[in-house]
């Protein structure tokens, strides 16, 4: 009796899917199924948009969040308040900020954290071009967005601790009780901070 | 300001992985910031690979597994037992049983299950390939191996019905409790049928 395995292309396809964060061995058997099952309609498309995105879409140099032929929207609004700079991990971090309307200034896209265990150090993230920035820019605060786990605390403190040779006041998240959050869910290190970085009672 | 979305190209990428199963909004950004950053040198030959699978890779007439130019590895393996037929809902259930050993027949993927609230009824399942197969065949049982939760009791029960016509023995995979599985981490229902099912101690 042969031994059943998947063709080979399906194979390669399932190792591509498995590569993707968050992606499993059997989530990636599943989306290959789905991509040869009920999504091969979309599939051409879903080349096509791939393909347009391998040509056409890179990093901004400066600010490192998606730019397609027309410029970085970000870096080229003169709107923007130039003296806010905003420093977030993934691009994905910049769009749930500029959703919450509290912020107008400039972002800068890391592009990681550093983390030792997978081999990111001070040399993978963009940190020569936060330098260059911070040359030849006019910020009057750099805003820290950055993860508040382990890795993010220490990416944290290593940024900030570059940044003091600008003399730029640096800030970071406040810590606290998610909105909405009841007490009886909150981690115990959340409810620490939130104890920790108390306020007085605003008056309403 | 200008709001700033991703380019259009990423937005449309963005919606292609969210279709995927399994994946949501959230999960479809970050797959989507990586396929541009982390994976970007993988994406050539990402793109390769969905086109291999696109032009090469169909669905055997028959079973409903994948097959390639080279025809069925099962349909056409004449070393497997042609009186056993084991219906599937998926393609990725073939692997999985074949792993164990015990089943060296034929299968039968129906391509889904019965769920009237999605709108998947049984002109959407592979049944006439599956009455095709039980005219033409020599089958001597049907094991029906789909899903133990209610939409796939439902299938089971409808396939059943629908082989009754052709006489042949159709049974399903036994329901009881998983091995090495504690007993207060079994939900009541799995522990239900395992009381059902039980059956004269083995002396080993």
């Amino acid at each position: 009796m042969k031994t059943v395995e998947y063709p080979e292309a399906v194979q390669r396809l399932i190792l591509h899917l498995k590569r993707l964060p968050g992606i499993g061995s059997k989530s990636a058997e599943r989306m290959a199924v789905w991509i040869l099952g009920p999504g091969r309609e979309a599939l051409p498309d879903f080349l096509q948009t791939l393909d347009d995105v391998a040509s056409g879409i890179r990093a901004c140099p400066d600010c490192g969040f998606f730019i397609a032929a027309e410029g970085c929207r970000i870096c080229l609004d003169d709107e923007r308040d130039s003296g806010l700079l905003c420093v977030v991990e993934q691009a994905t971090g910049v769009l749930p900020i500029e959703r919450t309307g509290i912020y107008s200034g400039h972002y800068h896209v890391l592009g990681g954290r550093l983390s030792p265990l997978d081999n990111v150090g001070p040399e993978d993230l963009r940190l020569g071009e936060l330098e260059q920035r911070l040359d030849t820019g006019r910020f009057r605060e750099v805003i820290l967005a950055l993860g508040s786990d382990v890795a993010g605390e220490a990416t944290s403190n290593f940024v900030a601790s570059l940044i003091r040779a600008w003399d730029i006041p640096v800030t970071q998240l406040a810590q606290g009780m998610p909105v909405g959050g009841a007490l009886d869910t909150a981690d115990s290190l959340t409810l620490h901070r939130a104890f920790q970085n108390r306020s007085g009672v605003l008056s309403l």
